[in-house]
């Protein structure tokens, strides 16, 4: 089955920015083919910050990952993450592994055990290979090079169809140079305040951990936050960001944030367009809300129901489940002054069925990518919010994963 | 595909209670086959009360019946609903072909247009054919009887794979007997706060419109308030019910409002059974919980997560899910003091996974009835939520209703 992010082609940036290096290799953690352990390293101790699930299940990579931020005040050497097993769930016994891969990678490089971030993901519940893991470690710190994006970019995939990566490059101060590369994976759990995510985001723009913490947060208010596969979330996202400080300053601070929210945004993008199952994306887009909140319930409410995402999936121009979703938020609005439109052809206004006779909601509703746009006429706020169609697919990728 | 509620067999009660006749006809709202237009009628006016949608976009037909109903100080004399068209969301038009054919049948029936209750169910976004209900109408009047409670379950189904139906038969005080008969349509769109679903509860018990009323509230909290298909709610959810008092007082009044809580228990549950695509039941019962919105909110999260439904359609027992699902509540507890267990296999306790050599949680997830259990160790407040699983057969139904 061709995903819209297939359909769209993919050329995955060739290199890491400069200062990191990064391998991948096979230990056995997930049933299958194909690497399951990457190293991503920076030369030497650099600024890094990362945003965690807020899922009270935090699997212990999480939890460590957590602590060695804290006590290095935002600074780190490197990030091991593992496909295949998520880690969570495993009692001391997953703190304990956790801790001794980190030290195990600490070892090899000649760093503190705090300076190393590490994460898992795959199913919960299950203990992790440590043998196989701690004696992976020395080759990956072995071979480490910039070249191995997409590599590292496959090795962190679970039930993505498609690696996901993305480059930003701007102008530093000095006349060279800065970049942001940007890898993740997804693809179900995913959900506002994020899910079975992990994102990096290394850079080699010279800041400060506090300014890089911030930057970091501010992006993914505005990508990760806003896009949902299932409305599940994990117990393993994470956002990572390092920054080697290796090409400087930006020439221009501004269009730095601005490219560092735009790696984050299209990192999202390629998670929901290639969320489990997916035929076509679905983006829902509020106008005229009385409030900001009231636009985020109208757009996350239309954008999670389940009759809406299937409809959708069946190119079904069934509007009236989307009046019964919003119908069941608590927004502001008045029914009789409200407009639904897909694609921009108009559905419902003012309290009555536009009429169709030429089918060009099904039109709509067939296209690749579907914008429904609410226009709530109680105000100014505005939200919107990406998801995908719920197919069949879906189901039968989620009915047997663990097993 | 086999339902549960196939499977379990099927016997309605063969006759509506005394002082009740129904009638149905096909007058061509829906597509395909079948009966689509169905009357319940009082000999007189007696005691009725109903319990609607919360949505917003509440339907034309829910709106008029809410009015009536008022008007009336709680009675009517007849119900009258057809399946294949909502009504909903179709503006002045929709009010008034709702208040045309409550002005047909009164006419039919020598009563006042306030003593009919009317609700449609189907497609939303769509108007009534309301010259074929008119011209069906007088028909239907004419030929009702009392044995007619298979034909009105089958005429007020949308996507239900089986007409649903069930009665209890109490002692009267004179020596007589009181009986309730249930009749209910899903089976998408089933959340608390009802969905797309109609109840009808007839009984021939003496009881006054505010007793009626207060008796179907308390027995709705603890049925229909408590199941969930899809966590999408509609424009036309209702539970009706009219007693007509022939049968005089309950020898055992407890007992009357015990049989009327187990009648709307019954219909929950048959609804759930047969949700759209299901194929097992899941039950999700909450124990020791800080407190009652604890309780739900846990069972509710866990019930509606999609991870965890889809799991249960494969038979894949991948717990993590559920403690996913759990840890992305607002619920006081404390991750190291939880148990889970599915069918009282043990599953996560104290923080740690149990082991399963003998994949007895691999049984326990692939039987047709599915309890997981969740321990909170916080309080004492219990709450059960039943759902079903979500299968590749119900994105099927609903990628393909409308059209």
């Amino acid at each position: 089955m061709q995903t819209p992010h297939h359909r769209a082609g993919l050329r995955l940036p060739s290199d890491l920015p400069r200062g990191f290096s990064a391998a991948t290799a096979r230990v056995g953690i997930r049933q299958g083919e194909g690497d399951d352990l990457a190293v991503i390293a920076a030369d030497h101790r650099c600024p890094a910050a990362a945003v965690f699930t807020k899922n009270r299940f935090a699997a212990s990579p999480i939890r460590l990952s957590r602590r060695h931020l804290v006590s290095t005040g935002g600074h780190a050497r490197a990030i091991l993450i593992n496909a295949g097993c998520a880690n969570a769930a495993t009692g001391d016994r997953g703190d304990r592994d956790a801790a001794s891969s980190a030290a195990c990678l600490a070892g090899e490089l000649g760093c503190s055990i705090e300076e190393i971030l590490v994460n898992s993901t795959g199913v919960i519940g299950r203990h992790l290979p440590i043998d196989a893991i701690h004696a992976g470690i020395p080759g990956l710190v072995a071979k480490a090079s910039d070249a191995e994006v997409e590599a590292v970019a496959h090795a962190i995939m679970t039930t993505d169809s498609a690696p996901k990566a993305v480059e930003r490059t701007i102008a530093a101060k000095d006349g060279g140079k800065i970049r942001i590369v940007g890898i993740a994976k997804g693809s179900g759990m995913i959900h506002p305040d994020m899910a079975t995510m992990i994102g990096i985001v290394l850079t080699d723009a010279r800041l400060p951990p506090d300014q890089l913490d911030r930057m970091l947060r501010r992006a993914i208010d505005k990508s990760f936050h806003r896009v949902s596969v299932d409305g599940d979330t994990s117990t393993n996202d994470s956002v990572f960001t390092m920054a080697s400080g290796i090409a400087g300053d930006a020439a221009d601070p501004s269009l730095l944030e601005a490219s560092f929210d735009e790696v984050c945004l299209s990192l999202a993008r390629m998670i929901v367009a290639d969320g489990e199952g997916a035929s076509r994306v679905l983006e829902v887009k509020v106008v005229n809300a009385a409030s900001q909140i009231d636009a985020r319930e109208v757009a996350e409410t239309i954008g999670s129901s389940l009759l809406v995402r299937t409809a959708v999936a069946g190119g079904d121009p069934n509007w009236g489940r989307i009046i019964a979703a919003l119908g069941r938020t608590e927004a502001t609005f008045n029914p009789d002054r409200i407009r639904v439109e897909a694609n921009l052809v108009p559905l419902f206004d003012r309290g009555s069925p536009i009429e169709d006779p030429t089918d060009a909601a099904a039109k709509a509703f067939s296209a690749e990518r579907v914008l429904i746009g609410i226009d709530l006429a109680a105000g100014t706020a505005t939200e919107t919010y990406l998801t995908c169609d719920l197919t069949a697919e879906y189901v039968r990728i989620n009915a047997d994963y663990s097993s």
